[in-house]
């Protein structure tokens, strides 16, 4: 945003706005001494960019945004659907052994674990394999059951969710992704992950823009 | 960016220029029929919100940056130094198991290995550690040393380096953390630690606003 480099009349403009806001074009006018004809350029300026806003019979009010509003402003409307991987999922019935194989063969950071019928029921990361691996015991016989961590406690989040709010709830439960689910009468139905390796490529694609907005 | 919606002249003159350009203001608004003062405030605009740039004595031309343009030069401008983490490193003498540990009590996905004299020699991420952990031998016994990514095969980033570049190398290497490292004539110190969570929480920062920029 660093393109939209305000002139220091435009500045100006925006502190009177802020003080005397809402103020019709011609009172801003008589306060630089200078024509209603002069400063519309600058007006429009500032409302095409967002800065002001202007109500007729009102005037200009200032919206209180800066730069990285509107940058914000584009973040803030993406969804999960748009941005989610492939979920892996396996058996609530298979070994630990068996899940970090899964884990290595996939190459993925989070499994996520289901029923018989195919519903949520538990979630393992790297972490909770790598606590189980030192434990001294045979992997292939502890089932992932004994040490994923299961519902209640287990956060998800839909296809409709925002991006951002997920990247949130990522960084304050400090794990590595969350399962996207769909509900149905009888559990969770696993259709999706997302994971900070998504949140990295946002960033990149917000940079390289290939952002749908 | 949304809020800079171009007006129907606007989008004209932007083809105009796309087409046309390098071109004159009196030329444009030539083909507009109009005159060069009710040109002006549009312009204006253009130029001010990067779509356009002017030249003396040559005129206007297209610089072809689009809305999200804008968001990315603001991204591009992050560095490492802003938002690298505290690093954690460990001996190149102890135990595979004494590093699994280490990650445990720090709470750490990545592990930065340095030998007697402080100089990074080794990375070790929790995938690595976890397929030492399968192997079904002493953990206590085996030296990280055994199982560490060794240098030249480690990725490293400086202060200086671009967090866009830093996000590219994690997703293009499929790695969670690069350390942050300063040369000296002996070797490379570990001064930081930058990871997925960090790029997930410039994200989140960018939607808050709390970048700096």
């Amino acid at each position: 945003m660093s393109k939209i480099e305000l002139s220091k009349r435009q500045e100006k403009i925006l502190e009177i706005v802020k003080e005397n806001g809402p103020i019709t074009g011609e009172l801003i006018a008589d306060q630089l001494h200078l024509t209603r004809a002069t400063l519309r350029p600058d007006l429009a300026i500032l409302t095409m960019t967002g800065y002001l806003e202007a109500r007729p019979r009102v005037g200009y009010y200032y919206t209180g945004k800066t730069d990285t509003q509107f940058l914000s402003d584009e973040l803030k409307k993406l969804l999960v659907r748009d941005y989610q991987s492939i979920p892996i999922v396996i058996s609530v019935k298979v070994s630990v052994y068996d899940a970090i194989t899964t884990m290595f063969l996939e190459d993925v950071g989070t499994l996520f674990v289901v029923d018989d019928q195919s519903y949520l029921v538990g979630v393992l990361s790297r972490k909770d394999l790598l606590r189980a691996s030192i434990g001294n015991q045979e992997l292939t016989s502890i089932p992932v059951n004994m040490i994923m961590t299961r519902m209640p406690n287990i956060t998800v989040c839909r296809q409709d969710d925002l991006i951002l709010d997920v990247a949130n709830a990522l960084i304050d439960r400090q794990i590595d992704a969350l399962p996207v689910v769909k509900e149905s009468e009888k559990g969770l139905e696993v259709i999706g992950r997302i994971t900070k390796t998504n949140m990295t490529k946002i960033l990149v694609s917000f940079a390289d823009e290939e952002v749908i907005s």
